[in-house]
């Protein structure tokens, strides 16, 4: 094979995906595009780190949900190093027995390590993070751009009141849809639920009026998108209040940039460069 | 604590890092610096995936020559989840014993997984890639951004004939350093080895005249970027070949971004504003 340009435009393997040029080009457009509207919320650019504890993924129950899910990390035993090093064979895995304790894991999803970090703060109005990382979940099986094993996940997350929280939603309700009608995406949407923050209170009624989850699907399969709404569930969790000293609310945007780049090739007959100048002009509403 | 513009500019803890949006801005102006001289050489920019197979890093003999260094990725085992799920106490790690058997690691260095990527290809001429990638390595000790758990590191790579990859070195060597200069930086170069790279025929002699490694030290003590030249080792063990069928040689020059920002915080009274100022301008010769 020559290395030419000919060479596909991307590839998965395990659920593990190589870009080639011309979606790196568009994932770069379609972050410029999410960065954008986060900026217009007055959204923070920040970075967290790139591995979470066990200790912090458990304190909102994930391994009591989704146990098997994450993805831990570990090195090798200090008194197995020679053993692995001086292997005559070629190695294809780590025996668990040669691993130390794992007291990392890789994230689940960008938004976790925002309420981690504004543990025990007092909010003086609403704010707004926007963060992106790259996840990682455990699934049965993967499936090309639609589902791998780690993807990246951009998020524009709300801490505050209530209202301000769900004002944050609904209004990235529309523009994902505006954004995917631009775009020729025709997206439906999905209400969904997240035992994650199932309600154990009165404010379960609230769950009715308010979905906790809403799928944007591509093709009607594919979610690119989601708006969520957890409640004061992190807000308990990690000791965030608002002004008047109440637990802090909290909802995220999401976008899984793969399955963004999966529907935009859908919808743009694999062809980069009309999904990128798509892209370029979808952005901005009539 | 109030969540005002008063938090610190970054935060460490265990060797990872937490970048605040003046942070998140400066890197972003870094990295399109770096982009531009790597379109500059035609380098194609790819992603690649975040995690490697055990098999294909110890290709490249890390587990013989740095055994304590790669972290694995592993889920827990099946026969295990009910009782992590189900455990009364908080989680503060999970016992090697429930850990699956860890076929995947985190990447060591961005360029590994290029060679793996172009595999059994005939160049028809010199091939330019740059990438960027979350890595690991199991550190001694973390010292703030100087010297991080996971880091962050972009590499422009050649691949081609000897004499390709030494004229990609030598223009890196020139352009880190002008920049570095504009910039205020006052770089020092330091000859370095690699075990991994170790000659093993009559090869050895080349290693005279050119060196494997050359980094370049802010403060005489943190390398913020290498120029590393490989012979053809990548192209032997992964059978990539210039046009006249010999093994392809492989350089690469690597950029670590966390220590670009110590080094700019550091030269410019740890202001984020004034380092992105003397980045936009410092990125044009004079």
């Amino acid at each position: 094979m020559a290395a030419d340009l000919s060479a596909p435009i991307f590839s998965t393997r395990a659920g593990l995906v190589t870009l080639g040029p011309e979606l790196v080009g568009l994932r770069t457009l379609l972050e410029a595009e999410f960065l954008r509207w986060a900026g217009e919320c007055g959204a923070r650019p920040m970075l967290f780190p790139p591995l979470m504890r066990v200790e912090d993924l458990d304190r909102f129950d994930y391994f009591r949900n989704f146990p098997q899910l994450p993805l831990m990390v570990a090195g090798i035993r200090s008194e197995c190093l020679h053993d692995v090093s001086a292997r005559g064979v070629p190695l294809q895995a780590i025996p668990a027995g040669d691993l130390a304790t794992a007291v990392y894991t890789l994230p689940s999803a960008a938004c976790y390590n925002i309420y981690l970090h504004f543990e025990k703060t007092v909010l003086d109005g609403p704010l707004y993070v926007t963060t992106v990382a790259h996840c990682f979940r455990n699934e049965q099986r993967y499936d090309d751009l639609r589902r791998l094993w780690g993807f990246t996940m951009r998020e524009i997350v709300c801490l505050g009141t209530h209202d301000e929280v769900q004002a944050h939603l609904v209004r990235f309700k529309k523009r994902v849809l505006g954004f995917g009608e631009r775009l020729g995406l025709e997206l439906s949407v999905e209400t969904g639920s997240d035992p994650f923050y199932q309600p154990q209170s009165p404010r379960a009624r609230m769950q009715q009026v308010f979905p906790q989850k809403e799928e944007f699907l591509y093709d009607g399969s594919v979610a690119i998108a989601s708006v969520n709404f957890h409640r004061n569930f992190f807000g308990e969790r990690c000791a965030i209040s608002t002004p008047d000293g109440e637990a802090a609310f909290t909802g995220c945007v999401a976008f899984g940039i793969e399955r963004w780049l999966h529907a935009l090739l859908d919808r743009f007959g694999q062809d980069p460069a009309a999904a990128a100048a798509a892209v370029a002009d979808g952005g901005f509403d009539a």
